[in-house]
């Protein structure tokens, strides 16, 4: 087990400095690299693999409650981004600008999304006429660029992946009803998918999408105690509708202006995964995002028949379903195990001639390292079972850090002493104005998260000023 | 019929004017429109259905040969883009350049990837030490940027959807290797999935990927006569390795240069369908690419039991796995007759009252307008052979229209005479010189298509300046 020990040693461990562990694992896994252009990403195999599981439940999702793809242009024209004044203001400053097309120099500028309400509301100016045109639900999957100082992987870079939802309505009812379906559709893909259970909220005005009436947010919450925004869906009202003049002659005749919405997931959630359930072995893969969800691995593999044994076992799990490789490397079982571990695979099924011997096989869980010995006989029922277990333990384990993580502050000095002493979310009442929410930020360096749908009553009053409190924030420092 | 009538007239036939009847379809068919950024397409829910079907099924087949999907950055700095001579000067002039991050001014210039060998270079270059990382077999979905001036949607735009493959390996003759298997891979794809038949073949020197030691191509003949590229697959030998340092140490112990190719097949193959398969009613989809293969449209509806009953059988073709939908709009039948046909849906069921008192359906057929009166019993058995028969149908009828638009010429002046009157492809020997290939552009419009793997020997001289032929190539005006 020496090279098994050496490779563990190769990471930083959690409690000693997480953002190194996190840039160790995000490296030692393969999951991105940086690229030579400043602040942009290298996806590898590994890391694009998770993407493409997260798209593909995502779009089934979205696809169910009537979602349908479209592709919009890379480039915004600079006159098209400043047609909504606060979204201009919002994104101008970190904005990539192509100013020449070939050899010749542009007449206007164009720049590279950092998102796209203004395409969208472009296309549906001219595209929406009538009632009968009513709803659009459209999404795009594609990158988007953000002229960001500092970058980390997957968390913040300059170019990342995402999806991006815009949808326009007949009423504000419904466009108020979309916004919350899809935030509870990123819930429920988080929690059932990821294993990362999450806080539905809705952003103060201070922390809301530029241009956005009402932003809504589902807050989660790392390992190390700091938040992270997971996704957001925005309530438009009329807004964009009437900056672009996006009309339909209802069925009344007259003629209206459209309610719209968008909403996005990107690539941070790999950073989200990472954060929440890895350990110092490295990166832990609940089951159901997994790109490999069984490891096979051969014990003694030069001895006669071992090999082919592991084969065996890997085409029957892959015939059940499951996503299964088998480690046939020159390398020694320790080796494989750590390797493993470090790429999260969540179960690892060890078969040597023992095992062999007695119709076995030894089960590894990657989440608790528990060992389960069980016959051949019942190998892909078990590893089912396995899988669930894993993927439920997973969601559990995360709940109970998130809450064992989440405290209350009634007064100013507990919450800065909560905020300064204990990692996690801050629950404290809030008078409702920007000086406060501003105080908060300078002096402790937290943010509100979000004001939960699920309000309690912690006291009468604001945490920060003492006037009468209007609404329970989640606080806390966030990546 | 009336309102039947009235939609079909509202698209310019195909003999009357190509282009206009091309653009129309687009439009009906609502595939894509175009965007406020000039030369850039919006691809709507019609037309990204289907580059979504042409995604999946390419990327089920790329994966099983062994690709990886991967992402690589937006931009590319302009140095790196300078690495390889012959590649910057075949893009520099056509691409758009980011000038500005944010606020500031950038230090070093960034160019939209029009394609992306240099990052994929630069980053094997980092990441392939050893014998032991190859090969390296990646591919990535992404958008493109090159700045054209005239453009067509799908044909030819500013920005297009792709994927683009970049492996590296130890040996050249596993680079010619997988450049052929890539394009069996796009050959058999267009054949087997969009009935499209293709010549293999290879670009001549003029012809070729700017920095390729060679270049493959499948070309495919449009009902117009004219010929498109329909995927090309590039083996770079180690001139780009030599270019960016891309060394390995092989068994031996001794440092080598990788081996690399690049392939790719675009959005401009849902021209291609369009283009080949189309006629003056509309959209012809084969039934293996089609979002929607059958369409149920109720006749008086009205009726009793009638919708009930249209939606009784879409829910039971559902079931049998086909991709159907249910037309319960209040339209009149022949509207949605003509619209089924716009929209290019491969197999429509007309079911009404009479119908209904015969246990029976009609099955019309998209290709050919065949009607089948069908026993409900066997519905689900009918409908599936009908869309083999289609699928099957649409590739023999594609097959005969490019064989008997194939011509052969062995002097300069039948040559001409066929390229200016018989449009279709020209098989001709050719001497190998470049002036020759010059001189055909320039007096016909024609170009080489390829030098075709399957060669033959139709004569002993060059059709154009008379002296010992090298090759026989297919000739064409291209889109």
């Amino acid at each position: 087990m020496a090279d098994n020990k050496k490779m563990v040693e190769a990471i930083t461990s959690m409690d000693a400095d997480f953002a190194q562990w996190y840039t160790d694992v995000v490296k030692k896994a393969e999951l991105c690299d940086y690229a030579s252009v400043k602040g942009c990403m290298v996806i590898k195999p590994a890391g694009y693999a998770i993407w493409e599981n997260i798209q593909k439940e995502l779009d089934r999702r979205f696809k169910e409650t009537g979602v349908q793809n479209v592709y919009m242009p890379l480039f915004i024209p600079e006159g098209l981004l400043e047609k909504e004044k606060d979204h201009v203001e919002g994104f101008a400053p970190e904005v990539a600008w192509v100013t020449h097309g070939g050899l010749e120099p542009l007449q206007e500028r164009l720049c590279v999304r950092p998102t796209s309400e203004t395409l969208f509301c472009d296309f549906y100016a001219k595209d929406i006429h009538s009632y009968r045109d009513l709803p659009r639900v459209y999404n795009q999957w594609c990158s988007v660029v953000r002229w960001e100082k500092t970058t980390r992987p997957f968390l913040r870079s300059r170019e990342f992946l995402w999806q991006e939802g815009h949808t326009a309505h007949a009423t504000a009812e419904e466009a108020e009803a979309r916004t919350v379906q899809m935030l509870n559709v990123y819930a429920d893909f988080c929690e059932e998918v990821l294993a990362i259970p999450v806080v539905k909220g809705q952003k103060t005005d201070k922390e809301k999408f530029a241009g956005a009436e009402a932003t809504y947010t589902i807050e989660s919450l790392m390992h190390d105690g700091k938040a992270l925004q997971s996704g957001t869906s925005h309530n438009f009202g009329d807004g964009f509708a009437k900056a672009f003049g996006i009309q339909f002659a209802d069925k009344d005749n007259t003629l209206k202006y459209v309610y719209q919405t968008s909403w996005g997931m990107t690539t941070r959630m790999i950073g989200a995964i990472i954060m929440v359930h890895g350990d110092d072995n490295g990166l832990v893969l609940p089951p159901r995002i997994a790109p490999v969800q069984i490891m096979v691995v051969p014990i003694q593999q030069k001895k006669e028949g071992v090999l082919d044994k592991a084969y065996e076992l890997r085409d029957r799990l892959l015939k059940s379903g499951f996503s299964v490789k088998a480690d046939d490397t020159d390398k020694s079982p320790g080796w494989k195990f750590a390797d493993c571990e470090m790429r999260g695979i969540p179960l690892r099924v060890e078969i040597g001639p023992k095992d062999m011997e007695q119709n076995q096989a030894v089960l590894v869980r990657r989440d608790n390292h528990e060992k389960t010995v069980v016959s051949l006989d019942e190998l892909e029922a078990k590893a089912g079972e396995l899988l669930e277990t894993i993927q439920r333990d997973m969601l559990e384990k995360a709940r109970k850090h998130r809450d064992s993580h989440t405290y209350t502050a009634e007064e100013w000095d507990e919450f800065v002493e909560t905020i300064n002493n204990k990692p996690g979310f801050v629950k404290a009442m809030w008078c409702g104005c920007r000086e406060c929410e501003d105080k908060i930020k300078e002096e402790t360096g937290a943010t509100s998260r979000c004001m939960p749908f699920e309000q309690e009553s912690l006291s009468d009053h604001c945490v920060c000023c003492g006037k009468p409190a209007k609404k329970m924030v989640y606080w806390g420092r966030a990546y």
